[in-house]
Protein backbone atom coordinates (compact mmCIF):
# COMPACT_ATOMS: atom_id res chain seq x y z
CA UNK A 1 0.00 0.00 0.00
CA UNK A 2 1.52 3.02 -1.19
CA UNK A 3 0.25 6.35 0.89
CA UNK A 4 0.77 9.93 -0.30
CA UNK A 5 1.90 11.93 2.99
CA UNK A 6 0.76 15.81 3.89
CA UNK A 7 4.40 15.70 4.04
CA UNK A 8 7.40 15.09 1.46
CA UNK A 9 9.85 15.46 4.56
CA UNK A 10 7.89 12.43 6.25
CA UNK A 11 7.17 10.51 2.83
CA UNK A 12 11.86 10.56 2.35
CA UNK A 13 12.51 9.38 5.88
CA UNK A 14 9.68 6.80 5.21
CA UNK A 15 11.53 5.93 1.84
CA UNK A 16 14.85 5.86 2.58
CA UNK A 17 14.15 3.81 6.85
CA UNK A 18 12.12 1.49 4.67
CA UNK A 19 15.21 0.54 2.33
CA UNK A 20 16.57 -1.22 5.46
CA UNK A 21 16.59 -4.96 5.56
CA UNK A 22 13.29 -5.82 7.72
CA UNK A 23 12.07 -3.08 7.43
CA UNK A 24 8.80 -2.45 5.29
CA UNK A 25 7.09 0.52 4.78
CA UNK A 26 4.70 0.17 7.84
CA UNK A 27 7.21 0.13 9.91
CA UNK A 28 9.42 2.64 8.42
CA UNK A 29 5.87 4.70 9.07
CA UNK A 30 5.79 4.13 12.77
CA UNK A 31 9.82 4.64 13.45
CA UNK A 32 9.42 7.99 11.52
CA UNK A 33 6.49 9.19 13.41
CA UNK A 34 8.28 7.47 16.83
CA UNK A 35 10.99 9.90 16.11
CA UNK A 36 8.63 13.26 15.38
CA UNK A 37 7.22 12.34 18.93
CA UNK A 38 10.32 12.80 20.31
CA UNK A 39 13.09 15.37 21.60
CA UNK A 40 14.91 16.75 17.80
CA UNK A 41 18.01 16.08 19.38
CA UNK A 42 17.29 12.22 19.77
CA UNK A 43 16.80 12.10 16.09
CA UNK A 44 19.36 13.91 15.16
CA UNK A 45 22.27 11.87 17.13
CA UNK A 46 20.40 9.10 14.95
CA UNK A 47 21.37 10.52 11.85
CA UNK A 48 24.51 11.85 12.75
CA UNK A 49 25.94 8.40 14.09
CA UNK A 50 24.24 6.92 10.66
CA UNK A 51 26.60 9.63 8.69
CA UNK A 52 29.57 9.93 10.42
CA UNK A 53 29.86 5.84 10.89
CA UNK A 54 29.57 5.03 7.00
CA UNK A 55 31.58 8.24 6.19
CA UNK A 56 34.64 7.50 9.47
CA UNK A 57 35.06 3.80 9.36
CA UNK A 58 37.27 2.32 7.67
CA UNK A 59 38.70 -1.42 7.24
CA UNK A 60 42.09 -2.15 9.09
CA UNK A 61 44.85 -2.88 7.12
CA UNK A 62 46.06 -6.03 8.39
CA UNK A 63 43.23 -7.55 9.49
CA UNK A 64 40.57 -6.11 7.36
CA UNK A 65 38.33 -6.14 10.93
CA UNK A 66 36.19 -2.53 11.06
CA UNK A 67 38.08 0.24 12.43
CA UNK A 68 38.23 4.26 13.00
CA UNK A 69 41.80 4.00 12.15
CA UNK A 70 44.77 2.10 9.96
CA UNK A 71 45.21 -0.21 12.61
CA UNK A 72 42.51 -1.61 14.67
CA UNK A 73 42.37 -1.76 17.88
CA UNK A 74 43.24 -5.62 18.09
CA UNK A 75 46.28 -5.67 15.88
CA UNK A 76 47.63 -2.85 17.27
CA UNK A 77 47.51 -4.19 21.15
CA UNK A 78 50.60 -5.16 22.44
CA UNK A 79 48.57 -7.70 24.52
CA UNK A 80 47.08 -10.31 21.68
CA UNK A 81 49.35 -12.98 20.76
CA UNK A 82 50.40 -12.00 17.69
CA UNK A 83 52.04 -15.11 16.21
CA UNK A 84 48.24 -16.72 16.22
CA UNK A 85 45.65 -15.85 13.38
CA UNK A 86 42.22 -16.23 13.68
CA UNK A 87 40.37 -16.69 10.15
CA UNK A 88 36.54 -15.26 9.88
CA UNK A 89 34.15 -14.90 7.68
CA UNK A 90 32.68 -11.13 9.15
CA UNK A 91 33.16 -8.60 11.19
CA UNK A 92 30.33 -10.03 12.95
CA UNK A 93 32.03 -13.53 13.88
CA UNK A 94 35.18 -11.08 15.20
CA UNK A 95 32.61 -9.92 17.84
CA UNK A 96 31.33 -13.38 18.61
CA UNK A 97 34.61 -15.01 18.84
CA UNK A 98 36.16 -12.03 20.89
CA UNK A 99 32.66 -12.50 23.55
CA UNK A 100 34.04 -16.00 23.93
CA UNK A 101 36.87 -14.19 26.14
CA UNK A 102 39.01 -17.15 24.98
CA UNK A 103 41.28 -15.99 21.88
CA UNK A 104 44.03 -13.41 22.40
CA UNK A 105 45.15 -13.94 19.03
CA UNK A 106 44.65 -11.85 15.75
CA UNK A 107 42.31 -11.92 13.26
CA UNK A 108 42.07 -12.40 9.41
CA UNK A 109 38.49 -11.57 7.82
CA UNK A 110 37.59 -13.00 4.40
CA UNK A 111 34.79 -10.43 3.94
CA UNK A 112 32.44 -13.94 2.83
CA UNK A 113 33.17 -17.00 2.27
CA UNK A 114 33.55 -19.32 -1.65
CA UNK A 115 30.71 -19.63 -2.79
CA UNK A 116 30.50 -20.89 -6.83
CA UNK A 117 26.62 -20.84 -6.71
CA UNK A 118 26.65 -17.05 -5.49
CA UNK A 119 29.38 -16.31 -7.74
CA UNK A 120 32.03 -15.52 -5.33
CA UNK A 121 35.10 -17.03 -5.76
CA UNK A 122 38.58 -17.30 -4.11
CA UNK A 123 39.93 -13.68 -5.70
CA UNK A 124 36.93 -12.01 -4.34
CA UNK A 125 37.78 -12.40 -0.55
CA UNK A 126 41.00 -11.61 1.24
CA UNK A 127 42.64 -14.88 0.95
CA UNK A 128 45.82 -13.39 -1.38
CA UNK A 129 46.56 -10.61 2.04
CA UNK A 130 45.81 -13.90 4.56
CA UNK A 131 49.22 -15.81 2.18
CA UNK A 132 51.36 -12.95 2.72
CA UNK A 133 50.75 -12.64 6.21
CA UNK A 134 51.54 -16.14 6.33
CA UNK A 135 54.75 -15.69 3.75
CA UNK A 136 55.60 -12.64 5.74
CA UNK A 137 56.59 -15.58 8.43
CA UNK A 138 54.88 -13.54 11.31
CA UNK A 139 52.39 -16.80 12.16
CA UNK A 140 52.77 -19.95 14.12
CA UNK A 141 49.51 -21.03 13.54
CA UNK A 142 46.10 -20.26 11.55
CA UNK A 143 42.78 -21.02 13.18
CA UNK A 144 40.34 -21.52 10.85
CA UNK A 145 37.19 -20.20 12.33
CA UNK A 146 34.26 -20.44 9.26
CA UNK A 147 30.83 -22.07 9.28
CA UNK A 148 30.17 -25.52 9.32
CA UNK A 149 28.56 -25.45 6.21
CA UNK A 150 29.66 -26.45 2.67
CA UNK A 151 30.66 -23.04 1.66
CA UNK A 152 32.99 -22.77 5.32
CA UNK A 153 34.35 -25.98 4.30
CA UNK A 154 34.87 -25.10 0.33
CA UNK A 155 36.76 -21.90 1.57
CA UNK A 156 38.75 -24.43 4.58
CA UNK A 157 40.17 -26.48 2.18
CA UNK A 158 40.96 -23.34 -0.28
CA UNK A 159 43.01 -22.22 2.27
CA UNK A 160 44.52 -25.14 3.75
CA UNK A 161 45.89 -26.04 0.41
CA UNK A 162 47.59 -22.25 -0.15
CA UNK A 163 49.25 -22.10 3.23
CA UNK A 164 50.04 -25.93 2.99
CA UNK A 165 53.23 -24.96 1.14
CA UNK A 166 54.38 -23.04 3.91
CA UNK A 167 56.02 -25.60 6.38
CA UNK A 168 56.50 -22.85 9.14
CA UNK A 169 52.82 -22.23 10.04
CA UNK A 170 50.08 -24.97 11.39
CA UNK A 171 46.55 -24.92 10.17
CA UNK A 172 44.00 -25.65 12.77
CA UNK A 173 40.16 -25.85 12.81
CA UNK A 174 37.48 -25.29 15.61
CA UNK A 175 36.44 -28.06 16.73
CA UNK A 176 33.22 -29.65 16.18
CA UNK A 177 30.99 -31.81 18.13
CA UNK A 178 28.01 -31.82 20.56
CA UNK A 179 27.17 -28.10 21.33
CA UNK A 180 26.95 -27.60 25.24
CA UNK A 181 23.63 -27.69 25.81
CA UNK A 182 22.55 -30.20 23.88
CA UNK A 183 21.11 -33.45 24.44
CA UNK A 184 22.61 -36.54 22.84
CA UNK A 185 19.04 -38.10 21.36
CA UNK A 186 18.56 -34.95 19.38
CA UNK A 187 22.12 -34.48 18.29
CA UNK A 188 22.40 -34.68 14.24
CA UNK A 189 24.24 -38.21 12.91
CA UNK A 190 26.98 -36.54 11.05
CA UNK A 191 27.87 -34.42 14.15
CA UNK A 192 27.66 -36.88 16.37
CA UNK A 193 29.60 -39.20 14.09
CA UNK A 194 32.69 -36.16 14.09
CA UNK A 195 32.04 -36.36 18.01
CA UNK A 196 32.92 -39.62 18.70
CA UNK A 197 36.21 -39.79 15.86
CA UNK A 198 37.42 -36.52 17.39
CA UNK A 199 36.95 -37.51 20.98
CA UNK A 200 39.07 -36.07 23.84
CA UNK A 201 40.74 -37.07 27.26
CA UNK A 202 38.22 -36.46 29.86
CA UNK A 203 40.45 -34.75 31.95
CA UNK A 204 40.61 -31.83 28.89
CA UNK A 205 37.16 -31.34 30.25
CA UNK A 206 38.23 -29.78 33.58
CA UNK A 207 40.78 -27.14 31.77
CA UNK A 208 37.40 -24.99 30.76
CA UNK B 1 24.55 -8.82 25.98
CA UNK B 2 26.80 -5.99 25.25
CA UNK B 3 29.03 -5.96 22.99
CA UNK B 4 32.66 -4.40 22.58
CA UNK B 5 33.23 -2.92 19.49
CA UNK B 6 36.31 -2.11 18.17
CA UNK B 7 35.00 1.18 16.63
CA UNK B 8 33.35 3.45 18.74
CA UNK B 9 31.73 4.56 15.10
CA UNK B 10 29.94 1.82 14.93
CA UNK B 11 29.16 1.59 18.81
CA UNK B 12 27.24 5.14 18.90
CA UNK B 13 25.12 4.35 15.65
CA UNK B 14 24.30 0.79 17.00
CA UNK B 15 23.24 2.40 20.18
CA UNK B 16 21.24 5.18 18.42
CA UNK B 17 19.33 2.73 16.04
CA UNK B 18 18.52 0.58 19.27
CA UNK B 19 17.02 3.62 20.98
CA UNK B 20 14.04 2.52 17.66
CA UNK B 21 10.83 1.11 18.68
CA UNK B 22 10.34 -2.98 18.66
CA UNK B 23 14.56 -2.71 17.68
CA UNK B 24 17.05 -4.59 19.67
CA UNK B 25 20.80 -4.02 19.63
CA UNK B 26 21.24 -7.43 17.51
CA UNK B 27 18.61 -6.13 15.25
CA UNK B 28 20.49 -2.81 15.38
CA UNK B 29 23.59 -4.16 14.56
CA UNK B 30 22.42 -6.16 11.63
CA UNK B 31 21.20 -2.36 10.17
CA UNK B 32 24.28 -0.86 10.70
CA UNK B 33 26.34 -3.52 8.94
CA UNK B 34 23.94 -3.82 6.23
CA UNK B 35 24.67 0.38 5.72
CA UNK B 36 28.44 -0.15 6.12
CA UNK B 37 28.10 -2.91 2.72
CA UNK B 38 26.01 -0.43 1.06
CA UNK B 39 27.10 2.58 -1.24
CA UNK B 40 27.98 5.38 1.55
CA UNK B 41 25.50 7.39 -0.66
CA UNK B 42 22.73 5.09 0.91
CA UNK B 43 23.87 5.60 4.38
CA UNK B 44 23.91 9.53 4.23
CA UNK B 45 20.62 9.94 2.83
CA UNK B 46 19.08 7.85 5.50
CA UNK B 47 21.06 9.84 8.10
CA UNK B 48 19.80 13.04 6.14
CA UNK B 49 16.35 12.18 5.72
CA UNK B 50 16.23 11.28 9.44
CA UNK B 51 18.11 14.93 10.38
CA UNK B 52 15.79 16.83 7.71
CA UNK B 53 12.19 15.13 9.04
CA UNK B 54 12.65 16.18 12.30
CA UNK B 55 14.13 19.84 11.86
CA UNK B 56 11.82 20.62 9.33
CA UNK B 57 8.57 19.50 9.89
CA UNK B 58 6.17 21.13 11.80
CA UNK B 59 2.33 20.56 12.02
CA UNK B 60 -0.77 22.60 10.55
CA UNK B 61 -1.85 25.34 12.61
CA UNK B 62 -5.67 24.80 11.44
CA UNK B 63 -6.14 20.90 11.93
CA UNK B 64 -2.75 19.87 13.39
CA UNK B 65 -1.77 17.43 11.20
CA UNK B 66 2.10 17.10 9.49
CA UNK B 67 2.70 19.43 7.50
CA UNK B 68 5.94 20.76 6.10
CA UNK B 69 3.92 24.21 5.70
CA UNK B 70 1.69 26.39 8.26
CA UNK B 71 -1.25 25.06 6.66
CA UNK B 72 -1.30 21.18 5.64
CA UNK B 73 -1.88 20.47 1.92
CA UNK B 74 -5.57 19.07 2.77
CA UNK B 75 -6.58 22.37 4.53
CA UNK B 76 -4.72 24.54 1.69
CA UNK B 77 -6.70 22.73 -0.92
CA UNK B 78 -9.69 24.47 -2.99
CA UNK B 79 -11.02 21.00 -3.84
CA UNK B 80 -12.03 19.84 -0.22
CA UNK B 81 -15.22 20.29 1.41
CA UNK B 82 -14.42 23.08 4.04
CA UNK B 83 -17.87 22.45 6.42
CA UNK B 84 -17.10 19.15 7.50
CA UNK B 85 -14.51 18.45 10.03
CA UNK B 86 -13.08 15.14 10.91
CA UNK B 87 -11.78 14.52 13.95
CA UNK B 88 -9.11 11.87 14.82
CA UNK B 89 -6.74 10.79 17.45
CA UNK B 90 -3.17 10.68 15.24
CA UNK B 91 -1.41 11.63 12.18
CA UNK B 92 -1.84 7.52 10.92
CA UNK B 93 -5.63 8.02 11.29
CA UNK B 94 -5.44 10.72 8.69
CA UNK B 95 -3.54 8.44 6.34
CA UNK B 96 -6.17 6.00 6.98
CA UNK B 97 -8.97 7.79 6.37
CA UNK B 98 -7.56 9.34 3.31
CA UNK B 99 -6.68 5.67 2.03
CA UNK B 100 -10.33 5.18 1.93
CA UNK B 101 -11.09 7.95 -0.95
CA UNK B 102 -14.50 8.27 0.66
CA UNK B 103 -13.52 11.43 2.64
CA UNK B 104 -13.44 14.90 1.03
CA UNK B 105 -13.14 16.86 4.29
CA UNK B 106 -11.05 18.84 6.42
CA UNK B 107 -9.55 17.07 9.45
CA UNK B 108 -8.52 17.50 13.33
CA UNK B 109 -6.17 15.73 14.85
CA UNK B 110 -6.48 15.41 18.59
CA UNK B 111 -3.12 14.16 19.14
CA UNK B 112 -4.11 11.66 21.99
CA UNK B 113 -7.48 10.19 23.55
CA UNK B 114 -8.76 11.11 27.10
CA UNK B 115 -7.05 8.51 29.36
CA UNK B 116 -7.75 9.10 32.93
CA UNK B 117 -5.29 5.73 33.37
CA UNK B 118 -2.70 7.28 31.28
CA UNK B 119 -2.94 10.88 32.97
CA UNK B 120 -4.31 12.22 29.74
CA UNK B 121 -6.93 14.73 30.19
CA UNK B 122 -8.63 16.85 27.68
CA UNK B 123 -6.60 20.35 27.95
CA UNK B 124 -3.56 17.96 26.59
CA UNK B 125 -5.47 17.28 23.65
CA UNK B 126 -6.53 19.69 20.74
CA UNK B 127 -10.04 19.49 21.72
CA UNK B 128 -10.13 23.69 22.63
CA UNK B 129 -8.70 24.91 19.42
CA UNK B 130 -11.41 22.22 17.92
CA UNK B 131 -14.55 24.47 19.53
CA UNK B 132 -12.68 27.45 18.24
CA UNK B 133 -12.99 25.84 14.86
CA UNK B 134 -16.76 25.43 15.54
CA UNK B 135 -17.31 28.34 17.28
CA UNK B 136 -16.09 30.30 14.47
CA UNK B 137 -19.18 28.94 12.36
CA UNK B 138 -16.99 27.70 9.36
CA UNK B 139 -18.41 23.90 10.64
CA UNK B 140 -21.41 22.13 9.46
CA UNK B 141 -20.53 18.99 10.47
CA UNK B 142 -18.33 17.46 13.33
CA UNK B 143 -17.52 13.63 12.22
CA UNK B 144 -15.95 11.67 15.48
CA UNK B 145 -13.50 8.89 13.95
CA UNK B 146 -11.92 7.43 17.30
CA UNK B 147 -11.51 4.27 18.18
CA UNK B 148 -13.84 1.98 19.37
CA UNK B 149 -12.38 1.73 22.66
CA UNK B 150 -12.93 2.74 26.26
CA UNK B 151 -10.67 6.24 25.54
CA UNK B 152 -12.30 6.79 22.19
CA UNK B 153 -15.72 6.49 23.40
CA UNK B 154 -14.91 8.61 26.48
CA UNK B 155 -13.12 11.50 24.20
CA UNK B 156 -16.76 10.89 22.48
CA UNK B 157 -18.79 11.82 24.80
CA UNK B 158 -16.35 14.52 26.19
CA UNK B 159 -16.27 16.30 22.72
CA UNK B 160 -20.02 15.85 22.19
CA UNK B 161 -20.68 17.48 25.22
CA UNK B 162 -18.44 20.54 24.37
CA UNK B 163 -19.87 20.92 20.99
CA UNK B 164 -23.52 20.46 21.28
CA UNK B 165 -23.48 23.63 23.16
CA UNK B 166 -23.53 25.00 19.64
CA UNK B 167 -26.30 24.65 17.85
CA UNK B 168 -25.19 25.39 13.93
CA UNK B 169 -23.23 21.86 14.22
CA UNK B 170 -24.09 18.75 13.91
CA UNK B 171 -22.12 15.61 15.73
CA UNK B 172 -21.55 12.21 13.96
CA UNK B 173 -19.57 9.54 14.66
CA UNK B 174 -18.05 6.27 12.53
CA UNK B 175 -20.98 3.46 12.15
CA UNK B 176 -20.02 0.15 14.36
CA UNK B 177 -21.00 -2.60 12.77
CA UNK B 178 -20.07 -6.25 11.32
CA UNK B 179 -16.49 -5.50 9.42
CA UNK B 180 -16.85 -6.06 5.79
CA UNK B 181 -15.38 -9.80 5.29
CA UNK B 182 -16.74 -11.00 8.63
CA UNK B 183 -18.86 -13.82 9.27
CA UNK B 184 -21.44 -13.23 12.11
CA UNK B 185 -20.41 -16.50 13.76
CA UNK B 186 -17.05 -14.63 14.51
CA UNK B 187 -18.73 -11.74 15.31
CA UNK B 188 -18.63 -10.70 18.76
CA UNK B 189 -21.83 -9.68 20.71
CA UNK B 190 -21.75 -6.33 20.89
CA UNK B 191 -21.53 -4.93 17.52
CA UNK B 192 -23.43 -7.62 16.42
CA UNK B 193 -26.55 -5.87 18.80
CA UNK B 194 -25.29 -2.36 18.02
CA UNK B 195 -25.17 -3.69 14.25
CA UNK B 196 -29.09 -4.68 14.91
CA UNK B 197 -29.75 -1.18 16.67
CA UNK B 198 -28.07 0.69 13.51
CA UNK B 199 -29.40 -1.71 10.62
CA UNK B 200 -29.82 0.21 7.81
CA UNK B 201 -32.44 -0.27 4.71
CA UNK B 202 -30.98 -2.73 2.51
CA UNK B 203 -31.13 -0.21 -0.58
CA UNK B 204 -28.40 1.53 0.88
CA UNK B 205 -25.92 -1.18 0.50
CA UNK B 206 -26.05 -0.71 -3.21
CA UNK B 207 -24.80 2.62 -2.89
CA UNK B 208 -21.27 1.73 -2.35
Amino acid sequence: MEQKFASPLLESAVTELSRLPGIGRKTALRLALHLLRREPREASALGRAIIDMREGIRYCDVCHNISDTELCPICASPLRDRRTVCVVESVRDVMSVESTGEYHGLYHVLGGLISPVDGVGPDMLEIDSLVERVEAGDVDEVILALSATMEGDTTNFYIYRRLSQHAGVRVTQLARGVSVGNEIEFTDEITLGRSLLNRTPFSDSFAL
